[in-house]
């Protein structure tokens, strides 16, 4: 089965708003196996909701529309969609009394426009207002179809969609046969680019034809997501499960993480798991690796604290370097890199000492381009281990990408001891 | 002129992204006053692409494409866009040697199949890669239109496609002969509620025909929105001035930033205006506070640096207070967060200390329930002041809200001094 999401409101077309209603939409119907073929946004312009309308109806069994219900003149689902039908609109009682009701519950008079969102296209199914917009369904026939397509209207406010979705939406699924499940895996990988990781894991997936392949690039590694449908959820998993483990396997230690675990979750378990614990000294990052670590719930088992050595004097004051030896090396360097994650590992007692510094720009510093990082594992043998390169992308992008870099090498590390 | 903007990606339909490009994208045109008709998603299919691209190039003058401009087999806006000319792709040898290029400043050797990404539809114009995807632009003639179409294919990743909207879109803009200008200026409110801020907005903006109003509810404050229209982008912000300057010298010292200034970059400048710096020393905030600063360009003029003080051993250990305070007031107190700001001060020599203690869940600590926080900021004259409340809602929401009191206080302060 294939379906569409059709999102109506002139701000998302303004840049105001990001339709997240449409990837919510998607996540549940692929859930049940559904494929979405397009989102599409559409003003608040009947004759330009009439057209995405059959447009999408002619490429979709289902479209569900967001939007469009409320009260005001520019609210027009209603007669958009009974202009795609060729009905009128008629209106409900007992969407009206359920709208009065509604405002009488709230304390507040019932304004004379709301009387408009107790309309519907002639024939329509209808859910009682969870807010103030009811919901409504109709089939919907277009050109050269084998059969009708079901078109869903619910209101934009996302609670009130979310609500609607259990006790209106679900029930029309049951009743139109959807019976799949889809499940989507995610392997997180770090360390390494997105096409040596595809040139690895394509041949492994190439032959499973219950699987499909992507990649998604982020500015903490790459994920690799393998999607995979089912009879039901179980189902669905189980067809998947090969798949992600020869993936695994063959990116070893490259595998930052599985599904909702990230590098930092997964860097927080590996710890826990030791009875180990780490504290930080970050230059550029500015005490965002930390950060990182304490948005972990119950980090506070592994991450002891950390030093945020910003400027020179920071690197002196709290970590006790000397002077000297960072006028002489040079902030950015890894003679200074390594001296923090000694020192810090040092004044916490802590089992793992990691450090950064780098250039995350605007401009240049002492030389160094733009990107140039360095990060520093001190471990609990005493020994440290420095690296350095050049990493792309803007001040942000330099701040998270060295994050990453210190926080697998730390993952690494833990993975081999 | 109107335009429509094409996202690419099976990632979108199957939920697992939210299109936060087209919403880029749509600000961006807005703001050159070219009306966004649709915004519309596809799958990684060919066919599909094709398929849209034409629906859409006779609803538009411009059809903007973000993604598929990757390696991978899945990314396929190259061939899906010559299949749409009728043309062919070709190798162009400049954009083959700037990927090489690229990965050799990366110290990476270059995938074979990156050498997919110097293939363009023939005749394209073409921008040289900011990541390794190049852009290109081709004019589209679609059945009965009156002008061919321009389609200009960027890639997905957000660093790259805002760098390249300056560099390859705006140009071609100009030559397009779009003229006419909006503006939306944004004032940032802190420490108040929504219908408030409106309460007093609204009044000062009715008469003014040319502005228009909007609120957002950000979990770091409101912002109040005002967007004006004009012939050039000066004209649109002569428009809105007045009404800016309204609404500024109502909300007064609530007014926490203008524009592109969010609360941190008004703190930063703040500091650097006074010539004088801030330290930190944070628990539950584990270091976001002063990552947050250190985002901000120049951040290293005015933040020495600061303590990540996790652990109740990190309070002793790195900021010097005495374990028997910790263990007698408990972690989460007003006397620990006093003493956390007037130690790191101290410590680093910094004009401001500011200091954060909380319970940010999941669990209660100390019989604490989880919001409880306290901020404190040690001022240059060796006063201490210290807030607590408790704040709603999640892990992540509770370490923001945290975070934006107390930078919204010591921006506060700086403004009173």
């Amino acid at each position: 089965m294939n379906a569409a999401v059709l999102s109506v409101g002139s701000e998302l077309l303004l840049g105001d708003l990001t339709d997240s209603n449409a990837t919510w939409i998607s996540a549940r119907l692929r859930e049940r196996g559904v494929r979405v073929v397009h989102h599409l946004a559409v003003a608040d312009d009947v004759d330009a909701i009439v057209g995405s309308l059959r447009w999408l109806a002619a490429r979709a069994d289902l479209v569900v529309v967001g939007g469009g219900l409320g009260p005001t003149s520019d609210d027009l689902t209603r007669e958009a969609v009974a202009a795609a039908l060729g009905a009128d609109l008629e209106l409900r009682e007992d969407l009206e009394e359920a709208i009065v009701a509604r405002f009488a519950a709230l304390g507040r008079p019932m304004a004379p426009r709301n009387r408009r969102q107790a309309f519907v296209p002639q024939g329509a199914r209808t859910a009682p207002p969870v807010g103030t917009a009811p919901a409504f369904a109709v089939d919907l026939t277009v050109e050269g179809a084998q059969r009708p397509v079901r078109v869903i209207a619910l209101p934009g406010v996302p609670w009130e969609l979310h609500e609607l979705w259990s006790t209106f939406v679900v029930p029309q699924l049951d009743e139109l046969g959807v019976t799949g499940a889809t499940v989507t895996r995610i392997v997180h990988v770090a360390g390494r680019g997105e096409s040596d990781v595809a040139s690895v894991v394509e041949p492994l997936v190439a032959d499973e034809a219950d699987v499909t392949l992507a990649f998604l690039a982020k500015q903490h590694g790459i994920q690799v997501r393998l999607t995979a449908t089912g009879r039901d959820p179980d189902d669905a998993s189980a067809r998947a499960q090969p798949a992600v483990d020869r993936v695994v396997a063959a990116l070893g230690a490259s595998v930052s993480g599985l599904d909702d675990a990230d590098l930092e979750t997964t860097v927080v378990r590996l710890l826990a798991d030791r009875g180990q614990r780490v504290a930080t000294a970050e230059s550029a990052t500015g005490g965002s690796i930390a950060a990182r670590l304490a948005r972990v719930p119950r980090a506070s088992a592994v991450l002891v604290g950390g030093l945020v050595v910003y400027r020179d004097e920071a690197k002196s004051l709290l970590a006790g370097l000397d002077a000297d030896l960072v006028a002489r090396e040079g902030a950015v360097s890894e003679a200074v890199t390594r001296a923090l994650a000694l020192a810090v590992r040092a004044r916490t007692g802590a089992d793992w000492g990691l450090a950064v510094t780098g250039v995350a720009g605007p401009g240049p510093v002492d030389d160094l381009p733009v990107g140039t990082v360095f990060w520093a594992l001190a471990a609990p043998d005493g020994t440290c281990e420095v690296h350095g390169r050049v990493v792309p992308g803007d001040r942000p992008s330099v701040i998270a990408r060295l994050g990453s870099a210190a926080l697998d090498l730390l993952r690494r590390r833990l993975l081999d001891g």
